[in-house]
Formats: C-alpha cells, sequence, structure tokens
C-alpha cells in the first residue's frame, strides 16, 4: 500500500526487533540508508540489523562504524533501495512475503507491492534523499548518520554530477554539511583514491581500448586473469564501465567483463540519445536507456560482433 | 576599501563602459565570473567587457557565448578572482591603479588594497559564490548567467569535492538549477570528457609514475615531447598533477611538468599532514598547504634529488 513518510515513521516508531534489507551487491546508497537507519533506530532504544546477501565492501565499511551488531528474530522488516525481489538474494528471501515497508526510487520498483507500506519516488536522485526525510522524522540526524546519508547522496548521483542530482539532491547535501558530515574526507575515499593495482588494471584495460564506427563507440574488455595480475578485489573495478564513454565523441561506451565461467556480461552506456536499453533488451537483458548490460555464453569476438551490429544502426550518421 | 556587496552593487548600476578583468592563465571560476557580470550588465543596457592576458581555453568558451563582444575604453574596471598584480598579465596591468571594485575569495589577496571598493570572502569556495550574490542584487538571473555560475563553483571546488566545498555551495548549487542551469551536462564537459589524446597523454605519465619513501610519495614527469607526440592543448594537461595523489596511501603527489626553455615546474599535492607550501617555499616557489609549486632551471634528476630531500623529512614514519 502506498504510505506517506510519516505513516513509515509511526509503524517504525511502534515497532521493534527491526530488519533492513539492502540490496545484493551492495552499494552505497542501498548500505547508507541501511546503516542510518539502523544507527537511529538503535539510538531510539531499539534492536535493529541490516541483512544482505553479499558482504559489505571493505571501501563502505565505514558506514557500520556505528551500528551494533545485534542478532534477533525480526519482528518488523523494511528494505531500502530494493527495485526488484532477485535484487534481494538468498539471505534476504525468506523476508520477501512479510515486509513492513520498503522505501525507494526506482522506476522498475516491484518491491512495493509486497510492502504493507511503500513510499516510492521516482524523482530521488537517491535513495537516501528519501532516507534523510524519514531518519528526521524518528530522531535528531547524528554526525555518522549524516555521512551515511550524504555516502549515498554521493554515490548515486556520481558525486552530484549525473542528472539524476536536483536542486533538493544539493540542499540535503547542505544540511547535512551543516550537521557535521564529512564530506570532502568521503568524497576523496569515494571518488578520488584507487588502489596501485588498480590503477594497474585501468592502465592495461584503457591500452586494450578499441573504437568503431568512427569513434562513436569506444569498448574495453576486462578479462579474469585482470583480477589475478593485479591482486585486486573485483569491487575495484566497478567504475570502469564509465570509462570508455569519457572519451569525447563516444555516444556509446561497451565494457565486456569476462564471468568466472567464461562466459562475457555487457555494460552499455550512451552519451546523448542512443537507447541502450532497447539494444540490451534484444540481446536478452535489461536496464535504463543510458545504462544497460547483457550477458552471453559464448565467446568474446562473437558477442562483440553482436552487439557492434545491434549498436551501429542505432548511431546518427 | 572594504565595501559591502551592496555598495559595489550601486556603484555598477551608476557606472558605464564596465572593464572586467580575469586571471591569467584563466580558469573556470574567474571566468565564470567574468561572463556572469559582463552578460548581467549588458543586460541592464551597458557597455562592459571581460580582459584577460590569455586566451579563452576551449572546453571553457561556451561561457561566452552570451556575452557580446564590445569595444570601448573603459570608465569603470573591476577585478574579479585575481589574488596579485602579478596575475594580471600585460593586458590588464595597465588598469590595477585605476581598480574601482575587486571581487576575491583567496587568503593571499593583494588586489584589495589597489581597489576603491573591495570585497574579499575567504569563507567562499568559488568566487563565483559571491559573484552569485552581486548579480542578483543587480538583475535576475538567466540561464546563461546560472551556467556561468554553476562553471565557477564547480571548477573550484572539484564539482563539490574539495573540502573547500560548503553548504552555503551546496544551496547556491541548488538555486542555480533551480534557475535552469544545464548542471549535469556542464559537469560532464568538465569533469567526465576527455580527449583520446589526453586518454593516451595520461597513460603515457601513469607508466613512468615513480614511488619513493615506501608508496607515501609518488611522482610523474611530463616532458614537453608528450604535447607533440598526443597533439593535445597544453590546457589538456591541467588535471594530471592531481593524479600521483589519487593513488592509496600516497600523502605526497609530485608533478614535474617539463617547460618549453627546458627548466622544470613542480607542482606539489598532499592529502592530509604535509605542507607543501613550505616545502615550495624553500625552494623559491609557495603556495597553498596542501597545493604549491615551485620552478628549477637544471636537470631532471637534480630537481628531483631536491624536491625529495625535502620532503622526506617531513614524512610520518
Amino acid at each position: 500500500m502506498e504510505a506517506s513518510l510519516e505513516q513509515i515513521a509511526q509503524s517504525l516508531r511502534l515497532a521493534d526487533r527491526i530488519a533492513i534489507l539492502s540490496h545484493s551487491s551492495p552499494d552505497g546508497d542501498t548500505l547508507g540508508c541501511a546503516s542510518a537507519l539502523a544507527m537511529t533506530l538503535q539510538g531510539m532504544g531499539k534492536q535493529a540489523k541490516v541483512v544482505c546477501s553479499d558482504p559489505i565492501p571493505r571501501r563502505l565499511s565505514y558506514l557500520f562504524d556505528g551500528v551494533e551488531q545485534q542478532e534477533f528474530e525480526p519482528a518488523y522488516v523494511i528494505s531500502v533501495d530494493v527495485a526488484e525481489p532477485k535484487l534481494l538474494g538468498p539471505a534476504t528471501e525468506p523476508y520477501l512475503h512479510r515486509l513492513d515497508a520498503c522505501i525507494d526510487h526506482h522506476r522498475s520498483n516491484s518491491m512495493a507491492q509486497y510492502a504493507s507500506l511503500s513510499y516510492v519516488d521516482t524523482g530521488a536522485g537517491a535513495a537516501c534523499e528519501i532516507m534523510y526525510e524519514l531518519v528526521r522524522l524518528l530522531a535528531p540526524i547524528t554526525q555518522p548518520v549524516a555521512d551515511s546519508l550524504y555516502t549515498g547522496l554521493c554515490t548515486d548521483t556520481g558525486c552530484f554530477r549525473f542528472s539524476n542530482t536536483t536542486s533538493r539532491t544539493h540542499r540535503i547535501a547542505a544540511d547535512l554539511q551543516e550537521l557535521g558530515c564529512r564530506a570532502a574526507q568521503i568524497s576523496r575515499e569515494l571518488f578520488d583514491t584507487k588502489s596501485k593495482g588498480r590503477l594497474m588494471a585501468e592502465q592495461q584495460v584503457l591500452q586494450g581500448m578499441e573504437f568503431y564506427f568512427e569513434d562513436q563507440v569506444a569498448l574495453i574488455v576486462i578479462p579474469q586473469s585482470l583480477l589475478r595480475e593485479t591482486g585486486i578485489d573485483p569491487s575495484e573495478l566497478d567504475g570502469l564501465a564509465a570509462l570508455p564513454r569519457q572519451i569525447q565523441g563516444v555516444e556509446v561506451g561497451i565494457t565486456l567483463k569476462e564471468r568466472p565461467d567464461g562466459g562475457y556480461k555487457a555494460s552499455l552506456r550512451s552519451t546523448e540519445y542512443v537507447d541502450v536499453s532497447e539494444i540490451c533488451q534484444g540481446l536478452g537483458g535489461g536496464g535504463h536507456v543510458r545504462a544497460a548490460g547483457c550477458s552471453f555464453d559464448g565467446g568474446l569476438e562473437e558477442f562483440k560482433r553482436l552487439l557492434l551490429d545491434a549498436v551501429g544502426p542505432a548511431l546518427k550518421k
């Protein structure tokens, strides 16, 4: 049922033993939401825990410095930044059909229908914009909570660079700065710091960058061997898919990542007009208009050919 | 004389034939200020022009799409984002001793003493934060003026990542977005787009990155030959000095740029505690605590040795 944030706040005030569900392959937005809410609820004297099917990426572990580890059988379950049941993964799926509340900002949200109370605002650049409004209905925002919310804001808006950044995003960032959040340090750690291994990986991948259709398409390949050679964590490869599209004049950037089983996963990004979600749907995948993906079980060259054949006709001459 | 923004606004309302001085080697902040003010004054029916000793970098040329080219002998002169007389360069120096107003945010500002009316706010992350307050005293802010101001905000705060970003910066960004500025497009062009040549240059430079003092110091060299080999504009090298400091654990990043005459210019950046301005002062240069520079007329290896000998003792063991 569609609910107001005040209704969800009221249900949380009355609740205890609260499980907060983050999506699998967690990012700064889902974990920022979850840790902000967990700290707020624990600060109110309630039991609260964050449940996620995948481990917390090392560079986001600071989000949980202020969260107390608590074990209990949940009496209230809320999902944050989770668009679809399949994004919950094995650890959280048992809770799927007893969801008390859902907070999200994805256009494709289908979790809302499972939840007793749901609040989906697709105009929010980050789910943490919504969480900011929710937690301040519950308690004054502390500095660690502000850090968590700022992390989510940054993550989903590319640190205020993407087109989903609105004046609301900036006004919340201003409020969080006034609440003492460590904005500069968080941005630096998330966006301006890379390991030596990541630097090596980036270089190796960029050296092999291929250009097609008069440089309107740039393509990189990330082989499994790259992880072995550079010794980096797979999560450190996250931003690489953004690289091809950064080249001047490139409309479609393609990143082909070898899977452990030998198949390939493609990430497509477009700059201005190509609908990559349509292209990926045609190959059994999906996503957003400017960022989408699909998978392929065959060989690399065959997959490239398939993708380029699909992308070519979508380009302006 | 120290003045309020309203006093400067009033003097501009009464003035005509206004020259706006930007500093040499102009960046998005000085040019954002200058174009915002020029468009505002021209919109009020006044003659106004921007004077700068160096050409406008190509990637910032859009700032002047809405500025009408006007030629006249100035009756009123204002400097924007100019800290010192020597930063004016030959084209603007003649105006130095007849400065009617000065708007700036540099701690080291010495221009104020030349100006009849001066407003220096060192708490502003960008001079465009001050210009925003000034232009709206003069006229309603148009979309092109908002674009110019947003450009300055982005440039000087590393797109809201640096520690000079405050809640005021974000609130002004929010206002500018509501005034229709093309925030996402501007950020993308300024921060997420590079030419193929720049990509090649970056790679070549990174491949030669050297590490010292157990990886606490990273050093890159930019030879003159790089410009020839990659065919890029010298202004495209601008962000390279930020690269060494991005590596995890690096406290001091050093960039050595070969000058056309064969000497070298060093840019030093520190992450947390080393005062690089002190180190550069010891070698005849200067700057800020976290970003400073100095020059050397001798050979590369000798300069490296001098710098590393000065940096070493400043590092924690």
